[in-house]
């Protein structure tokens, strides 16, 4: 297993680990904690714009691991399934103007009850906004999300399952954002952290604790459950990746705690047990 | 696909439906609604003692489809490990005296952050006690459960990897039970099941709806969810299952309308969406 860290220069503050902050409260945050990194969420930036959005982040020296998020790409019918790919092209955009790192596509679900439909809209949903993002320089990450997702975020929910989807797309346009949430219960995990390797796009860190405190919020602080964090990013660092950890947790009750104390705990958790 | 049922002749009530019943209650609901089968929960049988439950559901006429559960063989120290393998053995016991189909694992979780050694501990604690199922005529059914169990209830989350661990061992001690809310999001899930060819011991339904109701509780009825459930009950018999298949749900709003109508509803939509 790899060393502990002793710096935060790979940590990144996914912005939905302090979701009442707006996007300037956040970048000051991260400034306030020698941060280097940051992840905004396209809601945050939408509400000040993309121009305002750019400058506030450049003017406090933060790189973008990632911007959160594009994919939702099954609908019913085919003028809504435009209207998503209109909207990813809309994202991708915004990701060149902030310079992400990658653009992270949560898939979307089946809008009915053929799953199999549904993940063939999601690589043809890929497939059409893949030169607009080749264009931008914008690299496309395939998050799979936790199978508990399946019937309302993503149809694509496990690394093997995205991993064979990047495949199908060039290595320089489509990759992998790995999020040890949604995929540390898996039999084939490292098998499969191995298979990703040159298409790691990013790495996203959490905890899983018992019981679950909710679904979509059902995230807990690194530490504080049963991922074994370490070894996974371990794994992931042999695969070739070596670049912004996101810390990524949905969680009420962080949520309802001072952001500048979460702030603290998530540098002290990270340097303990990631 | 293959035709709707006709008949309620498959049909068996996993007790947990209506989990308020008795033994002997819910025993009394499957004869008014004229079920032949019933799968009972050992706490139900053990509260009124193994020599009544049988005499109760052979009165009553009723074969019993399983009986849930055995597993949860993960301990941190041997002597757990030991108490968790006996106590297999008295379900074992009390299964043969029900005349079970078969006895269900549901494996348990990890009691730390070491997934691996707690997979080796469930195949050891199957080794474990198959002897003693093979004496009693007691097939062991591997369910796999769903992955946002791993962390409190079973290691094993696929059915590859139910496939793989019941492999290990002789087909006619141990087998699998197949329940769709814990398989249906799998990308793989029509080649796995029919690699379950020879092995399949019970079919369990019940649907997966949007908003989930919750994580224990979070079944919904057949055709309230996303599950492609006529889809996946034709590959199950297509892999050669053409036993008892059964009705569990665990849902608390279900669990506070009167128990006749749950049932009638059951009877209903096993008839139209199963």
């Amino acid at each position: 297993m790899n060393a502990p860290f002793t710096t935060t220069d790979r940590l990144s503050l996914n912005q939905i680990t302090l979701n009442r902050l707006t996007l300037r409260e956040s970048a000051e945050s991260c400034v306030r904690h020698n941060l280097k990194w940051i992840a905004p969420w396209r809601n945050r930036v939408q509400e000040i714009g993309i121009k305002e959005a750019a400058t506030i982040l450049r003017d406090h020296g933060l790189k973008v691991s990632s911007l959160c998020r594009g994919g939702f790409f099954p609908a019913p019918t085919e003028p809504e399934r435009q209207s998503n790919i209109d909207d990813n092209l809309r994202a991708i955009e915004e990701a060149a103007e902030l310079e992400a790192q990658c653009l992270v596509l949560v898939c979307g679900p089946a809008p009915g009850r053929d799953i199999d439909a549904a993940r063939q809209m999601v690589e043809d949903g890929i497939a059409a906004i893949l030169p607009h993002a080749q264009a931008h320089k914008v690299p496309l990450g395939i998050e799979p999300l936790h199978p508990m997702f399946a019937a309302d975020r993503s149809v694509i929910v496990t690394l093997a399952q995205a991993i064979d989807l990047a495949e199908k797309f060039p290595a320089d346009g489509v990759g992998l954002v790995l999020d040890v949430f949604h995929i540390w219960w898996d039999p084939h995990l490292y098998t499969e952290i191995h298979r990703s390797k040159g298409r790691i796009l990013g790495f996203h860190i959490s905890d899983w604790s018992v019981p679950l405190p909710g679904i979509v919020t059902g995230r807990s602080m690194m530490g504080d459950g049963v991922i074994e964090l370490r070894r996974i990013r371990t794994a992931v660092e042999n695969a070739g990746y070596h670049g912004p950890i996101e810390v990524e947790i949905m969680n009420e009750s962080l949520w309802s705690q001072p952001p500048d104390s979460v702030l603290e705990q998530t540098i002290d958790r990270y340097l303990s047990h990631v």
